[in-house]
């Protein structure tokens, strides 16, 4: 019996998920597997099962916010993922990021779905194992790498730019990056905190591994090929430091 | 211009929109249309404008979620938006619900992507001139209507529906559910009260517009021709109810 | 047997119920009562049955606040109240609002004793119906109306007016009028809030119809027979929405 | 230039001031005082000043509940209120209590009127000076008197005491007295914690004195002339208790 | 069998405890009593038991911070504790204080740790008989004293004083001190509202007895012989007032 | 100048910091030092500093709790350190954990004084890199490691073990350790989140390294030479723990 909303099953599905944001996307990562498959697209949950390097990887989107990214976490784990790497391009906060892949080990839990699972005490923090063996992918395409916090929001418009609600009345939506600034977060997101916090409940491992194209304030950008690189590189990390992770996985055993 | 996420600007957008959960329903909807111009699709929003017997109607998608539905509001209100219908099927909680048509005056704020704009005392509540719009709309095509409080939610599998990990972690999801009742709470969905507020706060008129087509427990749904027809009629129910809004508001000048 | 507070019993108390904040003024409006009754004044409450034009009305009062509000409500409800308007004059924040009725869709909950009923995300919103009937009294007595918001609150010294201690304590209670006006709200009282939220778990129907007799600042105030004439088109608007409302329900059945 | 509300000003009020409940029986306390003169009865504030054995006192009401205390505490302050004693009846929870004197020196803050003038971590607390006097005072009148906790609500119905609508909603109103009963606390009433935390910022001298007329569960009460004389001493040890205030504080200087 | 943390029974204390939050401290307070017998120095906690004037009394300490204060509080309570007196110094938040004893009549809680036993909305409140002797204590030594509020918080360079790391984050460490100045707070400690609380909650009698050693902002402070005199003072008013407590006790039996 | 608590100055301390609950137990510590060198025992504060096989490592203690915890951490932080490991004994919740080295790559954040810096929200996670060295630390010393989440507190008989006033006020304080245990949380402690959380407000290293010594009620604990055993590795492995960390250090400059 296939899922609610993803409309995937137990058969379909790898133990190894890749999670984008954006439905399309999934469509030109799946380029990089063998054999992709399609298992399904419905509503923002477009989803393929393929192999790399031999390794069963499946790819598949969370559209935006954390109450659709919990829903695929649910789903995905009914049907059997052990291991989730959400995938993404980010927001740096200084100076020295654009082009560098960031690794966060937490995220700071501004978005409010995983306060229905647990409270807020509770940390998003990626498994430090699989982070590993993003940095050593992360090296293997000679990208530097940070291992930092960054931040998960629920408002867009309202936390992370501004828009014309927010200038009609007065919300000074910019504040909240310069507060947390101050407290060494990186970059900010919609949805890591979401997954980080429901993989550490379903003890499976996760981790988002991001790649910093813009800065704050969209005072410098990654453009053109220096940007379709990164992407790309982007998928190469993630995609190799899943392959070493299940080496070192199988040779533990 | 165009915004960042749907991909729209001011001369593609009418002042009527009618918002529906699933980008690819939009694609059925637009056929109620006359002319209808396809926008953009990117991410989880699909968007058409086309005319609705002479008045001018925009189509579009928010995804699952109070995050991304934030997201379509912002940006139809940046592209001239002024009366917003959120259109959806919903489970009811009364055993007389199956088939009627659930226009809410207002919804419990249990998401919390609202609360980042205004706090949670602020309530979600319906433009009562509308909802008498949606009402005549309904008895237009002879279905009975309710004007009850409905409750929107973050956690589909966490506030509305168990799931693998819920058992495991022994959280209890139906508990929400029953406790809400208790308060005349006729129905749960997981946008409402954002659009309402939004509504609210950008002092434009929303309301939300429902079918019952299924009922708590999945004890009794409508299948089949009475489903086609019930979503059938909904979508007609709300183009006839804006058309209506439109006239009583030219004779108002 | 007698209420605790209020000294009624079911057969003294009509289903239509008119709410005021203030014992003494109930004695002016059983004026335009037929036949008034006096139950009982104890305490701060202080209630009278009649007639207007054939049908049978309560008219009660809270004193101020909502805690009191409360008892009123419940010892009411106890009676067998099934519609309840409260009426009352209003602080207007927008300049056009001088003598015309204000009757609200909803209000922000910012006393906190609707909180010991039902969580703060419960909407506290009117029933539609009825208002839809006070706007027609409205419209009888040539009276401009507004459906907007209003903000109820716990503290009249801290946070609707300065008094000597909010100096003391350098405490700044026009900030919240500020505030609050950004998010289209027109007035704010001590009692609605709690109405609304009791009347929608109650599942009977309740509005409250206010009269802007001062605005913000008080820079400009109704005065002398037009403040009379205003607070005397205010009952009747009242009494005319009754009746409406009561003649339109016995058409419905 | 009198008050808004208690329609009082500097020359009408003593610098001490006894405040009840109820306006209605502030007609009887006044029966106490020497050349009561009456100064207004006002909504629910009803006041009256007078000379007890040559110390000038008034007398006054401020309805049921925090919000209405609050504006006379507010109001009075305003007119150069320097030592108040609020004085009731109360429900005492322990076994022993009938008949005793109920001198609390600190209250639980469950009601949220004093929230919007200090976070709740603030503590209500009797001045401790004033509460040695009115335990002499009790002394005085062969009285026994305890000086414990008690707590402070907003909900008659809802934290107090059971109802139709409470039953209805399957709200478990006892649970509350059940669980500070744990806590060392001995009554329950609506006003002390927002009367004990506004004396404390308004740095002068307050406290409550009440009468324990009946027990918890009604299981036993004072009645006919117990009563009677109970309510009688009560306001006997209030004005002895700050007749012996004054004349230590005479002493001191 | 001993406790786990102050390895202290029943047997080695007494009644009366006296609690300071350094435990190197004790080795000089025990000087004071006669026969001091040495408990047990397990962590910070540092025990000795002996008599004073023919009273027995037992000193230890609680460290800094509530949450082991509160395990002071626990096992001493375990082993018999009747009343507990917190002795030490503390900065003044007024002018005219060096020197003074500051006996607080209740502590705003800015600590967690009572939390975990009972809501922010309980009072922390002292023992009204106590502090009346620790009053006459202070007299007899000459000392002023004053009856205030005290603050009770749990991060020393958070919320009292400014570090190296409030100012990389840009924390604004001394707006706490003006925001409680304001409410009429005297001081600020670490721990006295959690023995308040602790001492209500187990219906022992509890009070804090400070010495004001320094002014706010460090602008003056006692040296020298004044502070030994002043904190040889602070002992002996605390010894005292138990003895008197003790007397008094006694005579009431 | 040496800090207010720890009496400690920068040329005192190592960039390297163990820190202990248990002032006492940095006695035993400082004798795997060479060239132990004694700063100061104030306070519970018992500070060390000496080499580890020609690595510069200071020894420090923190007392109970997270307020005198905090101290530590900002008055070392003004000292200089740049990496800190606390070590102690835990109780580990799961069957299999005696005996194993438990080094947490994060901690919930139960405790409160955390929550004066930076909110809830903010993860309390460990420093990857330095946990992968504690891990290789482990395995030298043929201990099994875990990398699990903990949970800190800050009321011992509140939270984790019942007392005699827990039993009085009905408190089940046993439900928290239930409940945590369903999220996959390890172990409980009362410092954790608030070093993880400092550590990363200061841009330095943290983590903590935790020997199981006794299993969740008591069930099975280490006893005899076992126990000294378990405790020696425990400061073997953080010892040479550190020691790998500065040898990679080195070599990536």
């Amino acid at each position: 019996m296939s899922t609610l909303y993803l409309r995937t099953s137990k058969n379909d599905i790898s133990k190894y998920v890749i999670l984008s944001g954006d439905p399309w996307r999934v469509e030109l990562l799946k380029e990089s597997l063998d054999k992709p498959k399609h298992i399904a697209f419905n509503r923002e949950f477009n989803t393929y099962t393929g192999l790399y390097e031999g390794v069963p990887v499946t790819i598949s989107s969370t559209g935006i916010g954390a109450p659709s990214a919990a829903i695929a976490m649910e789903e995905l784990y009914e049907c059997g993922m052990e291991v989730v790497v959400r995938m993404g391009t980010i927001m740096g906060f200084k100076d020295n990021m654009l082009g560098k892949v960031l690794i966060p080990i937490g995220s700071m839990r501004l978005e409010s779905t995983s306060d229905t699972y647990v409270p807020k005490a509770y940390p998003a923090v990626s498994n430090a194992e699989l982070v590993n063996c993003m940095n050593k992918g992360a090296l293997l395409h000679n990208r530097d790498y940070i291992n930092g916090l960054i931040c998960t929001v629920d408002g867009y418009y309202s936390q992370m730019k501004e828009s014309k609600l927010s200038k009609e009345i007065n919300k000074d939506v910019l504040s909240l990056s310069e507060e947390i600034e101050k407290y060494n977060i990186c970059g900010i997101d919609m949805e890591t905190s979401l997954i980080l916090v429901l993989g550490n409940l379903m003890n499976i491992k996760a981790c988002s591994v991001t790649m910093t194209t813009v800065l704050k304030n969209l005072e410098e950008s990654l453009e053109g090929n220096d940007r379709a690189k990164a992407e790309n590189d982007l998928c190469k990390i993630v995609l190799d430091g899943i392959k070493i992770f299940h080496e070192e996985d199988i040779n533990h055993e």
